[in-house]
């Protein structure tokens, strides 16, 4: 599967959440229920959305139980309508009740970015901007929300501060202007890595192109004056529209010319998709 | 400090985040700035609020670097205003920078989960309901988030599985019935732990009643029917008003006289609570 | 199997005592058996008890060698007589011969517990007290040590100081008094768990009677006035006899009417029992 | 300290202790005390013994915060009798409470194991034999249990499996008899190691004498013939009495005239150490 | 410290590499060295060399015992000659003694690629060609190693797999092709990150110009072949020398107009410096 | 297999070292390579030499995909020539892309010190001497550096500072003088562990052997001084050569009649041996 190498940041994101939730043991089940009881359980989608792990959903069981029976009815990436039965589980009824939790939440909680993210890139398709993501994630999940942000057709920003350059003011002041400030990056940093500015005005615009910037972050403009800068950048360098894009019309924002368009709320404020799991004790 | 005994829990959280942000280390912060340079940063309050976290913020530079200074102007669980000064930190430039980003998240973050919790419980001031939280929590972040619960004057529900009997729907159908379901809890369960279960209908709270239950969750309940089943129940057991709370109007469900009322979305929806820290390079 | 969400805890558990007894290799067994040699093993009972903990000797070897085959004769709980053959186990040599140790004192510790705790239930049998533990575990091994109790026959106390509320001579006097003491715990923990208070005297107990307590631990006290404190209770809260009752008279003890018998000793002063693997080498 | 080397160790049992006994935290003091109130305790021996791991208990403390103060008023190893005041400690009263059952359950633990081997030590005197202990150590625990050992009087036999070689029966039957066997070793062990024996008889002896052991184990053989090995070995090798001698009388094997007694009672059946601790609310 | 950042990988190196040297203590040192005995140690090149790595052998110190004083005579990345004192440490002699290997290793180890990388970096001085390394280092050593190479005055290559793009022979024919292989990077990897390819022959490097690589890996040319390749990119791309090139004569290699050289041997076959550490006990 | 003992230990290096080198994800293959597509690949030797860490690529391979095929065509320990081809492995061609270097650097680390051991060996075929290793390793790496030694046919010196005496010239100084330092170690270490000193005159030879030295380390001494110390020791202990080594006429020291060869450089400074693997794209 595509991001079997992100299975050990996984299992240890699940490892961590079992034992927070079941911690020594979900003492409601087992005093109820008969340990030999099985079931079978329907994950069932309460309203519309774009599926996204849903292996993630199967690995808690597996690590629970290895023959608990997982059968996926839609792919990573699918988009599905209310009703849709969208997996079903078989196995030992203790099981399936005690990691129902942990498995659903973090399914509702990727398939709520995978969901947003569809519906950013569904308002910019045809105008040739792309929706990105930010590092405004959850501690501890950022390999899988950036996972979800592709399956949901987004691409991903710099993972973390160390696989890319991003000047911000603060950097500017120290390093005595925008120029100083590339020259060092352009010096220091990695030669794989591309140096991008944020950029508030135009002198600061023209400044960080002449000092060879590879991508200028549009911070916080209107429409009328990014589309001002991207007709100066004119290819010379990738830009990016940036600050609230959360709350903006993305359409409006991508007609400006921009390539790309980073949305810190893809990760940060998506809602939980709801996805309900119904059981028939067998 | 009152959660010293967290600090474990929350060291991991914070080492985890950090190594997931810096990766390998800030290449822009070190390529830009040099390395003997200092800065000072004020935590600024962009909207008000009820603060929540200052001691983990201080704790991600302490973790960074022994040598930076960082002195609070308001407390844990103090109210803010749009524009206050909460916080000052001094020391490396580089430092500061670079962990700017982990830990004005945790701060936001849990600083919207008591701001939240502190507005509702202000709803229901006088009515004698208290708020508390549910298992709808971030993996890996379910004591911090009850923490601060706790800091905005709620009271926090079970923690984990392990610690509270609550029989739902499944484990009554596994059981064969409410009674014996009650009967199995309290022969199996420890006896330190309440046996509380969820009803939906009249009659499975009277059956629930007599089978012993100590508390009674009323999930799903319009406020006239919650009304009649908290007299029904008339002091005999704790009453829980559950189910979509975070829609609801809380001072109407409060004056039905339930005991408690679970909201999820005081941990799993709360708004990151806007604040920003600005650094001054010296 | 029931205790399978224990498993990561065990896990953990048997990696630490096999890294602490094999080392860098078992060097003996390296230099003197050859390395395709195979081995069958019998555990065998040199005296009468109650099983516990097989599977965890089991998983000691599955966790060396995923090849070797363990087969059991006698389940979790049963009873078994000196001379019984309890399981065998076959398979590579140095494998078998290497892990001996780990697993065999994992069960005969556990199977301690576990026959330690049946011969008290089987003591109070018929006088409706029921057996429970403490917290006096060895460090690391709560979760199996409280799982051979209830396999066993016994109950489990509160797992830890978050599980339950357990009001001491300390608490009283920094609280001034039991009332106060018993209503700061009603306001701040958990609802969903109860709260006990231990008394000395009559006046203790019908104070904490009085402030609500909901269940009553009678600390060191003699039968007689034991019985006295259990008809002053009269059924308005749990009572728990505790205070050295490894050494006492436990069917007297049942006889006053205490609902709960708890012993320290169950823990942590069991005798392993004895048992031994014999190896034929093939 | 002379054990400073084991910190590592022993933080990490610490760690998992703490994180086992408080779990989410202590509901009940954290509930009842206010969190400023600060205590002042007294650990009190409640019998007469040898004093081990004071060091510990003060370190569960300063984990827990780095404010306590601690006054040791016994040294490690030093006699003490009923009534003794060994130590004191003083702090946040929240902190001394949580953190009371996790230090002295150590505490009792390690001194228990002292002074049973300071007896046994005691017993031996003037003989020449050296008491050591055996490799049936409570899993996760045998760095200190050992350390206990040493500051009772008492010598350690091999850590582990990797650093001694010890031939016993199942070995000689694989290996086709003690010479092969003793051959076998001293090829494929690092030569830095000694080649221990097990024997049962006179002939077993001879051979393992002639093959070159540099230890032999005289297993379970009564004092008579244990004096007539001894006299057969002739300081040839090292003589080591095993076998059940926690239930021997050690000065007449002492008095065999072997090097060494190798006793698994020292740390598998060592009683705990009876000292409690007392507090003062300030 | 500049490096501050990598602290946390740093320790968790040296914690396991004092555990693996340590093990269950030095027991040559604990038993023939009196516990209070204390002791100076010199640090003394034995040859010339660039320093590096000296803040790790204090942080060996540091974590065995804070009491240990350290004072280096000569800074990170300054050349010393041989007979220089670089540090002096006294404490107490049983620390001193048996952290001696780990620190001294890890010193010895990192100024060797330091002292490699700055013979590499001086050979091509005024060129305009910059020395790089590559991932063929120590597994678990990569961070340390790289700061060592930026310490010796080169600059590092990515990282790892996830922060560069670089298209070997594989990928191409997988791709169909350089232009599918480099159009399908620009679309799926993040923007932030440039696309190096490795090109063999004068085609490979025009069609790869023309997909728009930012970055040519000229692969086991020779210098006219590289001068030709430097040449027909004509700055519109980086390019970079790569093959065995810790075995060919770097100053021709620079003089064909490269911008990057890339040497596996700075990190995966530079000698360990000869530095020794002289003890004199007090 | 032979050292299953060891997996523990090697699969945490195995996952620090796919963690190190694959991030957050190979974003090169995944970008490039469809993730269906399936590949073949050979192990190719580009020149002599000695197999060891077969087992550990394989492993890697398993660890990140269940589903390759890997098939050895020479065992652990068998002399392969230029062009042999070594071992297959078939899968997803993004599994086998992503983990080619971590496998293939193991392997090549592993076979450079078995080839290099196994020279040694050669070289002192006949004269009775064995060769060995020393403390010398790569931080982290000891348990599979040693394997490879032996696999190479020499024998593995004191694992660490744990399970070997070697009292060097610090040591008799601080003892004041080598009878008491031997005495002292004699008294205090575990009694299965020999006693070894370092000795660089005759006089410190016949000191030590008078105190009763098991082992007798010659340091840096001439081939006429040892032949000489070799004739005094006469059989009553087992001498080792040792000092720089790596860089002696083995044969010459061998025939000194010394009973070990200790070599540092067998692990230090063995060279990476040339491995290559090369794929088919199916």
């Amino acid at each position: 599967m595509q991001y079997s190498q992100y299975m050990d940041s996984v299992d240890r994101l699940i490892a961590e959440a079992l034992n927070e939730d079941i911690g020594t043991g979900d003492i409601t089940t087992l005093s109820v229920i008969d340990k030999n009881r099985r079931a079978h359980g329907r994950y069932i989608a309460k309203e519309d959305g774009v599926l996204c792990g849903m292996q993630i959903a199967e690995r808690v069981y597996r690590m629970l139980d290895s023959d608990v029976e997982f059968t996926a009815h839609f792919e990573e990436g699918q988009a599905f309508k209310k009703g849709d039965v969208l997996a079903e589980v078989r196995g030992n009824a203790v099981t399936l009740l005690s990691g129902e939790r942990v498995g659903l939440n973090l399914m509702q909680h990727l398939s709520g970015i995978a969901t947003r993210t569809r519906a950013a890139v569904d308002t910019v398709a045809g105008t040739g901007a792309t929706i990105v993501d930010t590092r405004k994630t959850t501690p501890g999940m950022r390999v899988i929300e950036k996972y979800a942000v592709r399956i949901g057709g987004g691409s991903n920003h710099r993972f973390n501060l160390a696989d890319g350059v991003l000047i911000k003011d603060n950097h500017i002041v120290a390093a005595g202007g925008i120029t100083p400030a590339v020259k060092a990056a352009k010096r220091h940093a990695p030669h794989t890595i591309k140096v991008e500015v944020e950029v508030e005005t135009e002198a600061q615009l023209r400044e960080a192109l002449d000092a060879g910037a590879d991508i200028i972050m549009l911070d916080n403009m209107n429409e009328e004056m990014m589309t001002k800068c991207v007709q100066i950048v004119d290819g010379k360098a990738i830009t990016e529209a940036s600050g609230n894009m959360g709350e903006r019309d993305l359409y409006a924002v991508a007609k400006t010319g921009v390539d790309l368009i980073s949305i810190g709320a893809l990760t940060h404020s998506a809602r939980a998709l709801d996805i309900s799991l119904k059981f028939v004790i067998e």
